[in-house]
């Protein structure tokens, strides 16, 4: 039964272990540098990745994978940049086929040797992190460097996690075990116990828009690492970044000598609407999913043949009850409520504090002085578009920009929303934060997602109403973060109590750079799984535990003569 | 932040520690020893427990719960022998709120505190167990020293089990973890994040007729042990073994300083379907549940607001390919077939063999050979009927031994099904078991459960028919047990490999002390978890990651200085 090691296996044992071990300890830990410095990727990388992206544009989008047939181009830049990438507009019932064909041999080896070619895959495309860069940035309207570290390092870090809980999870069982049960007489039985992990089946991961890496390689490296081929159906409007993914994969895949059927790209147009076709099949046996409630609840309630995973969308919320730190707190707000204007699943939306204001270092302030000293910070941050920019990035589709158009009629404007010239792209749409005001009972304006650049104050009696509000928005909506500012333990200790009863994360007295809308891979969780926002987490033990099953083939063996009984 | 050690946690640490090593080893383990004799258990304690069981008959069970006001007894013996215990007819809403008012202190402790105290109700219900041998015996019709063991010791392993898994799964990640990041320039980002285990709601347990405690055991305690508080609701005709559950449960709560209704009974009339209600209230959010797959898929379907788990029914499978030991195989067979009148949920059902006969250390049998040497082994386990009804126990519903009389329609009785004279008890339903013989293209018949002591030889072109069969009929039906006897290992391999598929657990060549039909806690599964048979497996991480929520509250500290960045 002995196995040989796989070359990739001698390879990343070290960054395998020390993944496992970060996960336990739950201490900062990344491999991939989230700074684009040339002093850490070399003078020439930003350049070569940004040519080797441009050599995709207007072309042909190159992947043998079965099936392909015709080719079409969906994405559309919120740079008003030419894209113009034509993939091959998938037929499920090929992909199906061909990942059923490709796994066999993955199967059947080892978690071990499946975690090895994970993190190669993962080395892989951190090889290309400026060309995957530089995809996520024209395709998401992520600012640059935003693109870069939450599309590159920080998708990679929440992809070697999720190889690490997999590994771990398939782990915990041994493979062999002897068993000896003392039968009586000074007899026993003896048996020898093989556990083996049996994947569940064809994995589908369905992209977003807005994050096409960072949300769908927990879901990718999870399903892969437990022995299930993936299907990856990214978002028309944001297809690049997951192209190049598979792409990489499937590479590394070959190279190691396993089917590159393994990993398949599922683009389609819009009104294919494969991801329900897909997700229904009888062979997936897993769904990954992140996007709107709507959708994601339909595949809760009808991928019944899979475990689904999805995060969908919540109202995020923010309670101020007072601070010891009044500009640290603005400029963390106001930094919040930029980064890609608004338009992250983990921004905050409603800000609730009291009518009566709040204590700070600088004596009293009343509402509308803290809501004017965030409104201030905002406008500072957006005041030159060149900065700005590399901030708020672009909003994703115009949609979104309409909403925010239409969301002024909400409540009372703090803080308009402006349009901004973006310095190299002249259709870039650019926006900045629409901040409004509005009081508790204005439930129906604040109390369901409104997603992009659009946060509402609501003043409230007192904290003890805002955290009861906080209660029952997130009870019934759904979020993935919330934020607290007090100098009050009790008000703290309060806040996690609501945070816990609603199953959300909770960031106490952000003042520094550390922000509410951005989590650390291997130590924040991300989405708690217990709230309408998302039925998993981001990773824990239950987003891989589904995905395979552990089946067991025991047959009796002579007893071990130096094996007593427990 | 220092907390008071409970005193349980001291007592009962040595034992949680060991049942952690026991799942991760799956070496055997057990604290609760399982033979009934006066050596282990003390010359009066048999008698002690009968009399204790009997306290009860004829009565009012005596439990202090709300919204008790009516009161019902629907239980009748399958030994035909009286019991007539009344039990307050649940209210179900009555139940629910009392839950939802004992939770937050039990929420609010610590998963090892939790354990400890669920550890020590294990041991209460041990100091009770010929009590509840008693009451499994009398309500479910099992054999006495099958009630005593399943219904006692082995349930209780079971309980243990889910208590080391659920234990486990809360404490993987740490209660508090201090992160730091570097932030350039010689700084760090520094902050401390504590983990709380958030329990989802209250946990229903649904009981089955057959082992009213082994089955429900397992989600009792892991629903427990992760916080929740958990409503039992017993099956109709086996109440008493969960009532005194609860009741012994409920002296542990309160004499551990928490609110008993924590656990409370749901007893009910058959015509109240109280388990529908109450595993579709908006406050329910665990259900486990044993029993018939038309109400547990009902269950996964309507039960969408809980984390839902199900152990239904299968078709339960033998190949029979060749043996280095027929008369081992004929002995073991026949032991399975007869325990318990075949009604366990695990018993074999259908039993492949090549009509051509196989290879024996004896030379090569036909079907016929075959077929007569199981019949006989079985013929002999019931030829003393005073012995036989140790074995067979009695019937469990007139509808089972309704079954038993129509099946001998569906194939050529190979052995016939007799009534025997039970010498205790005059009006208890004992028969031994119905085998038939029916060819491969009998799936009609074969091809889904027939619950009881009804078996199928199904005559097959060769083994790999026989395998191919076992792979359909379990794909399609589901099954909890898969047995194989061949010497060829080529066989035992592909046999491996249908299970895998199929999800099932394998043992092969059993012909000793081990049966197909048994398993032992902390190291065989129950369930896969990957069938149809059952959406989950006893006790595998998946049986409690979806049980709570890890949630996160986040704060800056001090970095420390000693503690560099990875």
């Amino acid at each position: 039964m002995k196995v040989m090691t796989h070359p990739l296996l001698t390879k990343h044992r070290d960054t395998l272990d020390r993944a496992l071990a970060a996960i336990a300890g739950r201490g900062y830990f990344s491999i991939y540098p989230e700074s684009p410095s040339p002093r850490v990727y070399g003078e020439n990388a930003a350049a070569d990745g940004k040519a080797d992206f441009e050599l995709s544009l207007g072309e042909r989008f190159v992947i043998d994978q079965p099936g392909d047939h015709e080719y079409l181009a969906t994405e559309k830049s919120p740079f008003g940049t030419r894209l113009d990438v034509e993939y091959p507009r998938a037929r499920p019932e090929a992909l199906i086929e061909a990942a059923t064909a490709a796994w066999p041999a993955w199967r059947g080896t080892d978690p071990a040797t499946r975690a090895a070619v994970c993190i190669e895959i993962l080395q892989h495309i951190h090889e290309h992190v400026f060309t995957m860069a530089n995809a996520v940035h024209f395709t998401t309207g992520q600012p640059f460097v935003m693109a870069f570290q939450a599309g590159g390092p920080h998708a990679l870090d929440r992809g070697l996690e999720a190889v690490a809980y997999g590994y771990f999870e398939q782990t915990r069982t041994p493979a062999v075990a002897y068993w000896e049960k003392p039968a009586g007489k000074g007899q026993v039985l003896a048996m020898e116990k093989r556990y083996i992990v049996a994947p569940r089946g064809v994995g589908l991961v369905i992209g977003c828009n807005t994050f096409p890496t960072w949300n769908s390689y927990p879901g990718l490296f999870a399903s892969l690492v437990t022995g299930n081929p993936v299907i990856v159906k990214p978002h028309p409007g944001a297809v690049l970044p997951l192209a190049l993914t598979v792409r990489y994969a499937r590479e590394v895949l070959a190279g190691a000598g396993f089917d590159p059927n393994l990993v398949t790209l599922a683009a389609e147009a819009p009104e294919d609407r494969i991801a329900a076709e897909l997700a229904c099949h009888p062979k997936v046996k897993v769904v990954d999913f992140t996007g709107s409630s709507y959708f994601g609840n339909w595949l809760e309630d009808n991928a019944r043949q899979a475990a689904v995973y999805t995060e969908k969308a919540g109202v995020n919320t923010i309670v101020i009850d007072s601070t010891d730190d009044f500009k640290g707190l603005c400029r963390n707000l106001a930094f919040t409520l930029c980064l890609y204007s608004g338009q992250m699943c983990t921004t905050s939306q409603a800000i609730f504090l009291p009518a009566e204001g709040i204590e700070t270092p600088d004596g009293h302030l009343s509402a509308d002085e803290v809501i004017a000293g965030i409104c201030a910070a905002v406008d500072k941050l957006c005041a030159d578009p060149a900065k700005a920019v590399e901030l708020l990035g672009a909003i994703v589709t115009p949609q979104v920009a309409e909403r925010i158009d239409n969301a002024a009629a909400l409540g009372e404007t703090v803080l308009a929303s402006r349009a901004l010239d973006h310095p190299s792209y002249p259709d870039a749409r650019v926006r900045t934060p629409l901040l409004l005001k509005v009081t508790a009972d204005a439930r129906k304006s604040y109390g369901s997602e409104c997603f992009g650049p659009v946060s509402f104050f609501v003043t409230t009696d007192n904290t003890t109403e805002s955290l009861n509000l906080v209660r029952d928005v997130v009870g019934e909506q759904g979020a993935l973060t919330m934020g607290v500012y007090s100098t009050d333990p009790t008000v703290l200790t309060a806040a996690e109590g609501v945070a816990c009863e609603v199953a959300v994360h909770l960031s106490c007295n952000l003042t520094g750079g550390v922000f509410v809308n951005q989590t650390s891979a291997f130590s924040d969780f991300h989405g708690s799984g217990g709230n309408p926002a998302a039925n998993a987490s981001l990773v824990d033990g239950a987003f891989v535990t589904g995905r395979f099953r552990a089946i067991e083939s025991r047959r009796h063996v002579e007893p071990r003569p130096s094996n007593g009984s427990a």
